[in-house]
């Protein structure tokens, strides 16, 4: 923090953000590849071509790297959904664009999210209460837009609960197939699931007016 | 082989065989606990209360182990999906009961499937072919029971791949928290899984019969 005091401080301290972040972005890719455990310290030092000491003082440790990761994919994760309560719209207008704004981060972040769906156990202690909480955090503003949609008469009466687990495991399940440079879009896929997982959900009312 | 053709071989066998299958259910718990780069073999041995030597006797290598512990888990999900092709039924009944074979299996292997679907990459050459081609084996039946509920018009006109995936997603990610002695069974969560994703892909037709 004081280093930010002074015009010049800050600038340094923007710098060595710029290249924190590009050692996780790198480091991401090198736990993609060959899983957290497997990935050495000698390794994660010449992909980011430093030295060990220097590298220690970006990252603090090889675990703090794994949670840095983790966070990477949760601040894109809920930028999206506050972005989705800011927009506001109905139960159903508000599901479709959470579909939009997670399956934009897993195509751009595919690595870090392969981390993230992964070595998520390897955390431990508060990193492990932090990463989790944030994660159930996300997962009630998907259980809280269905519960309120059940509310409202949009969609059937269900358990909200389970059919967050239904929509969480469609959506984040995709971080298998869906490439940034792949045949199909973010939005591909959004738009088609959106559809069926609206029509599985609505209640049987506006099911005979879209019918 | 030589050793079953003797009665006291065979017995010999279907011991050597029990022993086997237990350091595999043994070994997938630890590798679920620990992850597999993490897990050394002196823990292998121990935990199976097995030498070294007698260790390899059984699971050559540990890779040879964690394809043995992928294919426990395919071993289930292709034997379910050759009861669904057996009981036949219209699509949307094969569909329900390969959602109650599948996760029969998620709930009955918690540990397999964790292993099975986070420590995939780490088999290597003819043993990474042979999952590949097990897990795109099952795969194609499900996308081939989407394409004739297409074909026939019980379902509406959608992407079978991409319907698969969504489905594949939805029921997959349960692993992470669908247990042996939760307070759901898996039954609790194929029914609402399958009315939800029957809802979601039914043709105009049948929904207005049903609405």
């Amino acid at each position: 923090m004081a280093r930010a005091q002074t015009g010049d401080g800050a600038r340094r301290s923007t710098k060595w953000s710029a290249r924190r972040d590009a050692i996780v972005d790198t480091s991401a890719r090198l736990f993609a590849q060959r899983g957290y455990h497997a990935t050495g310290i000698a390794e994660l030092c010449e992909a980011n071509d430093l030295g060990r000491g220097a590298l220690y003082h970006y990252i603090g440790s090889k675990e703090e790297l794994l949670a840095a990761i983790h966070d990477r994919v949760m601040d894109e994760v809920m930028a999206g959904a506050d972005r989705v309560v800011e927009a506001g719209g109905s139960s159903s207008v508000q599901l479709a664009m959470h579909g939009d704004e997670l399956l934009d981060v897993i195509h751009r972040y595919p690595d870090h999210v392969w981390v993230f769906l992964h070595e998520f156990p390897a955390l431990t202690g508060a990193r492990a209460d932090t990463f989790r909480g944030r994660r159930r955090r996300y997962e009630a503003r998907i259980e809280a837009v269905l519960q309120a949609g059940v509310d409202s008469g949009e969609f059937r009466d269900l358990d909200p609960w389970l059919a967050a687990r239904a929509w969480l495991g469609m959506h984040n399940y995709t971080y298998l197939w869906l490439q940034p440079r792949g045949r199909l879009t973010a939005r591909d896929v959004a738009k088609p699931f959106s559809e069926l997982f609206m029509r599985g959900i609505e209640s049987p009312a506006r099911r005979g007016a879209a019918g």
